[in-house]
């Protein structure tokens, strides 16, 4: 056993409370209450990574969000590796649903409980602990490594393409690899090769000054709450297909290859039913649930509220609804064609007697797809298949990591998913977790990735 | 002037100090957290009816919120009157819209503000203060009076029909006046011939087990929210027709005098607009505003709620999405024929992969008509147009008050509308307002009726 191996074995306990204690910051990015518990994970980041050996480490104002920086580049003639994670989370409602405090870490059954341990404060700790171990039981790296740390990815990430832009010099590499993302399953290893986008919206309705009996006004005038309703049943078809004009012009049609890449990968249709509890699929006609879930764009509501909400009744309608709306985007669309074809469809279908606003969210990006053959995923299918014993699928996700298609933008680098969250670990959900198994396999395959990546072609985006 | 009349304006200020007292009392009988609230205003009602000089006051238990009772029976051979009103009131959310708390009243503008201040605290108070003011300065009353306040009125009143039902006797009287309702202006009076019936039920749409990523899963499960959305855009057309199935089956049309009377009443359908600041009015097709507000069923849906509602986004599509819906019915549906109806139309209506489950609020009434020529609105007219100097119009309204048809069907007594709030004073809305001009002339009018009503036909029915 190499010797940085047997020290991560020798620190396994160690490890582990120093991800409870990360997990036990606060640090949701979308909640301005919060904002002090984001800059507080930076710090801890900062710190270990130091501890790590890790050298030139500096907490960065952003303006929003800090992001944390350090590097180890002494690999002469060597290759320049950017490993990418975040430190911020998702909230933790509805709370209640919740087995334990989300911020109270738990482990239980070989995995850690709460809210970040797989998205992505356990994954992102990997690469810096892996690091770690090869500094103090080699004393070199093999290849060049910089960090790249960040505390609004759960938002969007809106100061990162600023900050890329003005650090393109201290990030300049190779090739990005995130630690954050997920792999298929417990014994399946994964490489990814595309992403959706994403285009967050409100939709505002307002009616009449003011709350209205129901009793004396109802059936007189319109009801923002039935308007809301009307709007987004206008926005999808009674079969899951986005009825929204102009929404699907810019969607690059699969291709046979493509499809046939996601053909390849099982996929137990029951399984994924049993698993989220329901009796039947539904999506849009003429794709297979994969080919929706992965590579056509969606339109879902993710919050809707208006009106009397607590026990029993209360006999008015309400003068406002409103409503929250994600949608995931496939290359070529872009979040602000998106936004202007949802607003124009407001505009026509609004019903008379309310008026409704759209505004866009801060959360935006673009999709991101990264070649099969990429030399990047080339060294990450060697490592899997080492660590993991068996072939990677290659497949892509529904989810949305803008980093990419900022790397890709600012630095020019190509970025490769390395990153052992599974996506059955209630992320964004309540009762989030992350497994041990995964956090050991995981400070293995890190150290495997840099040692492969020593002959990655220099230059290569 | 009348001695009682003096009595009352030497009295203003003090009546005034004690409306305020009553109000502060946050009765709302919906919360549970409020119940001993209501219990409170109970005592205080009471207690004021005792130092008023009336007789055998008592607050009795129903095993829900309690009813206040006493009497003044002393007219021997005159008829029995039953004076009705409530000390509950709605819940005050959004409270943020207050422009004071909603329990610490404010006098400002001749006006005095507070939840509860219109419906129904200053108008129930109202006949105890002239029953007060009439035995302190004659010593008898020209009629025999029963009080009955409730605490269960905004909530349906649902354990009033038992108590109505068992204490038969002790209630029994030849015409019941109602201190709650509203008259038509500040210089209008008018004869309320008709209120809606009401049907109050929660829809619950059920649909993965948990909460979901929406970038993982999205496009292939269906989501709660749209589904919610379909199905209450599927209960009314574009116009604001009813199209559950059956839903209309019961409903008595309108006949010639119906509509003759309504149309005799002055409508300013731009003051209307203007009043709730909308553009247009909105409802289903062929009737008149006001008869669409007073004689035409309505299903207006009074809350939804489901997903994330805080400030930001947050990428989940939610387990569950729910709607309140407050359905008004008029002669001759029943709310247990609309709750089936509704039922129904959601278990035919539900798309793929949710469930939904439809349950019935406690809020529930049937409709309820007196005839014009009815003996105890020849009272109230002759009181009316002495007060305000006008005959009454003879209108309806569409809100609900359940008691008239529980005294009709319990005690075999119409009921007279005689009350003094107005319907712009935001009752279920935040900044509710009671006018101080109505608060007196309610005081003189209650006077006159007592002495109006001394030569009510007795028995009659």
């Amino acid at each position: 056993m190499s010797a940085w191996l047997t020290f991560l074995a020798q620190k396994r306990q160690q490890h582990l409370d120093e991800l409870c204690e990360f997990l036990q910051i606060p640090s949701v990015s979308s909640l301005p209450e919060c904002a002090e518990a984001v800059v507080e994970a930076a710090e801890w980041v900062a710190n270990r990574m130091q501890s790590a050996g890790i050298e030139e480490v500096r907490v960065f104002s952003t303006g929003g969000h800090p992001v944390v920086y350090g590097e180890h580049r002494h690999a002469t003639d060597c290759p320049t590796v950017l490993i990418y994670g975040h430190f911020d989370t998702q909230p933790v409602d509805p709370e209640d649903l919740w087995e334990q405090p989300p911020f109270d870490p738990l482990i239980k059954n070989q995995r850690i409980y709460a809210r970040g341990a797989s998205d992505n404060k356990g994954p992102m700790l990997i690469p810096i602990l892996a690091v770690e171990a090869l500094l103090k039981t080699q004393g070199t790296l093999p290849v060049n490594v910089k960090f790249l740390f960040e505390g609004q990815e759960e938002i969007g990430s809106p100061q990162i393409p600023e900050f890329l832009e003005t650090h393109q010099e201290l990030l300049s590499c190779d090739l990005v690899v995130s630690a954050d993302g997920v792999q298929w399953a417990a014994d399946q290893p994964a490489i990814y090769l595309g992403f959706k986008g994403i285009c967050a919206l409100q939709v505002d309705v307002r009616g009449p000054v003011t709350d209205l009996h129901s009793g004396i006004f109802g059936g007189t005038v319109q009801n923002p709450l039935h308007a809301l309703a009307h709007l987004i049943n206008s926005m999808r078809d009674a079969d899951g297909g986005i009825c929204v004009e102009g929404f699907s012009d810019d969607v690059q049609p699969l291709n046979d290859l493509d499809r046939q890449q996601i053909a390849a990968v099982p996929f137990d249709e029951e399984a994924y039913k049993n698993r989220l509890g329901v009796k039947t699929l539904f999506g849009e006609p003429g794709y297979t649930t994969l080919e929706r879930a992965w590579s056509r764009p969606t339109l879902e509501v993710v919050g809707v509220w208006g009106g009397f909400q607590d026990e029993g009744i209360k006999a008015v309608m309400p003068a406002e609804a409103h409503a929250k709306i994600s949608c995931r985007l496939v290359a070529n669309q872009t979040p602000q064609a998106i936004s202007e074809a949802i607003t124009r469809h407001v505009v026509r279908h609004t019903p008379p007697g309310v008026t409704a606003t759209v505004v866009s969210l801060d959360s935006q990006a673009l999709p991101y797809t990264i070649p099969s053959d990429h030399p990047g995923n080339q060294a990450a299918h060697a490592v899997l298949k080492k660590v993991y014993g068996k072939d990677p699928y290659y497949v892509r996700l529904g989810g949305t990591l803008p980093i990419c298609d900022m790397f890709l933008e600012k630095l020019s680098a190509h970025t490769v998913m390395f990153a052992f969250g599974l996506d059955d670990e209630c992320i964004h959900a309540p009762n989030e977790f992350f497994r041990l198994q995964s956090f050991e396999r995981g400070l293995q395959a890190y150290g495997l990735l840099l040692e492969e990546l020593a002959t990655y072609p220099q230059g290569n985006q």
